[in-house]
């Protein structure tokens, strides 16, 4: 297939990503992760987070961000996230079936919630009958193609903090955050008091790994028997903590993330310029554009020419999603043909 | 590290294998299953087990024995399986913490397990304070390298279909099985009325790939939620579909176990041999030997020339495994450290 | 503790309950429902609810609503309520926890939901990322103290069965609202296509039973493993069957649904008359007012002299309930007390 | 139904209990546990239990003993436990359902376990592929009818609290093993470092009512929000604190299983007398007794003219039971019929 806007999983593995897997593939290595990989991969968690943090490599998002609830709540307990968080929208119910915990859904603005929103739930503390508010996952970037800002994550932790509450942050695009924000990745989560991170490795370039990092001490403790538990458990572990190496202990996640998200904008702006009648539904701060096009008939014909999500039937939006191995060229092509759609 | 007897997860990927994961590395993939590697896993699966069959990738064979358990019981029914299962022993609790449902553990010799130590509960069929079994789990090959004869699961399936229950497959070794009867994976399974499999390959020379699969009709049935839920969804599928086609589609499978096998023959022939006095557990059916050694000492420090698992640490067995790398020449090696050793 | 507007539980057992509590009360029963009151009153469901209704006794309501889900739905299946409902508000999240189903909760117009609203849930049938709806669940009489006409109730029998759901009732407060609108519970219930149902007892002058009732043949299958694991077998359950015979088994359950309705009324009229400017927020049709009273500070007066709970502190909105046993001479009390504050 | 050896809980209501229940329905309590005889019930805990112990009342024994688990256990925590244990075979699997926890189930002399049989199941500690063991949970007296001396009881405390964890016992007869022992219910649980009790009631001469009790300080935290997901809340909870208070606050507790104990001492003694050639399978220490019979055609004949349940079809074994109500003539009724049966 060539190349899309689909989504940030449909691109290939990266070069050197690739190229860290084979080079893994020596000889033999301890099982379950006592082997030089993931030896490596704990260091680099430190190297790039702080050294509090403590990493877990998992097989998929779903599993990050489950575990991660798992690991901090009681089943009594409740997530506050967003209405549009992949956690309650795109997951199948893994969080409440595996955690038994219950989502409860803050309104949003462009993706991201506050204070405010996330107070409302607040109402039943202490009451037996109403389950207690005890993490607030964020999703940065988020489904939206937003970025929380460092002031607007300081205020949530805050809060958080303040009524005894963790913060989660679902970090599939982590990576896209901080390169559209311009600072590292220990500056976006561990310094501004961010407690769990669900690492996001698969979209920018990986094979298949994620992982599940405590940034603050005491928190990881036991946290091994929990992603056993959750059939997270690696075999030959150090072919995914080879792949988190790659990405992590250099720029490669900067290089890949700042490629995506460049190419959202350049796209944007050709949009902008080419079909200045589309409505782009929000601000184009990572990798995603949400476009609502004249019709589903126009949608459909240029999904034909180039898949991608439809993420709104009735009023003809599209999700439009760049990654690590967009072409500029690519962007030009689809602008064109665009363009020739809704002449 | 070098060469181990200490499990067929320590070997490498195999030569063939890391070439197929590249090949698939190949522009766009539709995330999610389809993509043209899992349509070919399909269909090689159904060609493998026939055309009933049908199977699903998943991360790992703990994933795989949890979810063939979650889409067959309800949480009020039980597993019957043996003492030894790797479900029971060594997946932490996921069978039980995933599905709710019960382990009830049959007695075994050798690791195997039989109709009569099966019925022993039955006794609480219908009554509403015990629980139900539903499913018998047998590992093939077993936990101690054992190999369940044709004829004595066919009285397994026999058992369970006569009394309501399915009959469920842990084939993490599979292949060595059915390289050690020397039949098809479909005549040891489909043919014979086995229902549901979990399918190893990461013991077989994959990366990192099982599969459920399903093997009477009807069965698979809305099993793609379970599988999401249970955190088993791969977004780049296409990697571990290749894995399994390389593995399946061609006789890598039979090499690899054939080989495996035929160098624990080798090490069991060698060890008769040459160190005569020392107990073999039990036959060496497949790729593993439990070999009581004279001490402790002596076990630790065959141990720190070449690792591999303690068995049983007051009666110093050591569990000793091959796998698809073996090298004869290190069979000789080690064989020679032990009759010094021992001496 | 004299009277209040507190709830329908706060009210004690009724006499003729009571009455029959005793009178079982007499040598030895066979535990755990093999004794002639549950053998009644299994005769006693199917003759309220037609000769397929098939009834359990459970402990409380919460648990009904469980039982109810958890013997229907798998976990990866939806329950479709609406945002009002005692299942997601009220039941410290044991229908997630239970049953690792999702709630979803569709907007409300005094407390009841339509077919409209739930429709919103559908878009993603048959997507493996998202949980399916199985069931809809409504509250008959609402949360609210409002009730589904009997077309209203059709039309989403309809709706559910048109898209393969089943259709439960938390009927908590279910003969208030057959009280309130003149019909029999079959007619509420089974006649109308209705599958499953958790009948209340203990708001009804029970002193705590409640009861699973499945309405149409063949849900009930293999239920008493369900309500078992669930920790709803009742060992000396004759002492529940009895109240429940001696709610169901003649008039008592419509004698006092009626009355608490008509104290309601009563109340709602004389709150009109007296005090025509405090807003009565939902139609009053069962047992319930919820009144927005001038401050906080007046509700908390009120509210010592005589307690009830507090539905909206930024609101100051008080919810009254009455029960089998509110005297009418407590209602003029009551208005006297009120009228006097808010002079 | 006449008198039976059934079980304890076929026996009726004791009338002070019954009488407690109707002098409760006065008027209006608030629900759910802030009513006066659920104060006095907190207060009559801490007296028989000593200052530390809270209790909480529950439905039935089975919760008890799931919400005592849920309470102190991760999922991926063990609970160690006899093989005759109740948890384990009556429970219809519901402690690893609500809980995710294995239990590990350890060999019994007369129903009894021994840190020696428990520590077996420690040499994974800290293993992420096996259960941690975080509680041992013995049942008091057990289900074959002995009892722990206060010295066994300590050996366990001693070694779950070496080891970090905590001991359990399941008390549904434990006032059976105080009045065998001849010791306070205090002197038998917190004393000795007891650190939580499934106390049962039930089977005491309650109409349904047993209770968590947590013997040392911290243990209950947050355990409202378990009880109410556990489904374990009851609305008009006066009627079971009710039943509880009368029970422990005086002395009927220790009338009633003195008496019951009494009478399995009696029925012992008559048996030994007038059929010395029946074997009586372990010592009768609390109020039943398991009498292997010639043959299972004379143990229902038997069974026919007073119900009891069949412990062993093939051996031919009856458990018979005592209860507070059992009246010293039935056991004269008893044994001449079965002396004459057996002659």
């Amino acid at each position: 297939m060539h190349s899309t806007f689909a989504s940030d999983n449909f691109a290939p593995v990266h070069p050197e990503v690739m190229a860290a897997i084979q080079k893994a593939n020596l000889g033999h290595a301890i099982a379950y992760g006592a082997d030089p990989w993931t030896e490596q991969f704990n260091q680099v968690i430190k190297k790039v987070f702080g050294p509090s943090a403590e990493g877990f490599v998992v097989f998929n998002g779903t599993a990050a961000n489950v575990c991660s609830i798992q690991q901090t709540l009681s089943s009594w307990q409740a997530v506050i996230c967003s209405t549009a968080a992949h956690i309650g929208t795109d997951e199948c119910g893994a969080p409440q079936a595996a955690t038994g915990c219950t989502l409860l859904t803050a309104p949003t603005v462009n993706g991201k919630i506050t204070p405010e929103a996330c107070s409302a739930f607040l109402h039943g503390n202490g009451n037996q009958h109403h389950v207690q508010p005890g993490l607030i996952s964020i999703t940065q970037s988020t489904e939206l193609g937003t970025v929380y800002t460092i002031d607007e994550m300081k205020k949530l932790v805050h809060f958080a903090h303040q009524h005894h509450m963790l913060l989660h942050v679902d970090g599939a695009r982590l990576c896209n955050a901080a390169a559209s924000l311009g600072v590292s990745l220990q500056a976006l989560t561990s310094d501004i008091g961010v407690d769990i991170l669900s690492l996001g490795g698969t979209k920018m370039g990986l094979m298949g790994a994620e992982a599940v990092v405590f940034l603050q001490a005491g928190l990881a403790k036991d946290f091994q028997f929990v992603r056993k538990q959750q059939m997270q458990l690696a075999s030959k572990m150090r072919f995914l903590s080879a792949q988190m190496v790659a990405l992590l202990d250099g720029d490669l996640w900067l290089r890949n993330a700042s490629h995506a998200n460049a190419m959202a904008k350049l796209l944007e702006t050709k949009l902008r310029t080419h079909c200045p009648q589309l409505p782009i539904l929000y601000p184009v701060e990572a990798n995603a554009l949400f476009v609502q096009l004249p019709s589903m008939d126009i949608l459909q014909r240029l999904q034909k020419k180039s898949f991608f999500w439809i993420w709104d039937y009735e009023k003809a939006v599209a999700r439009w999603m760049t990654s690590w191995d967009t072409d500029p060229a690519f962007v030009d092509t689809f602008i064109a043909e665009l363009k020739c759609l809704i002449r």
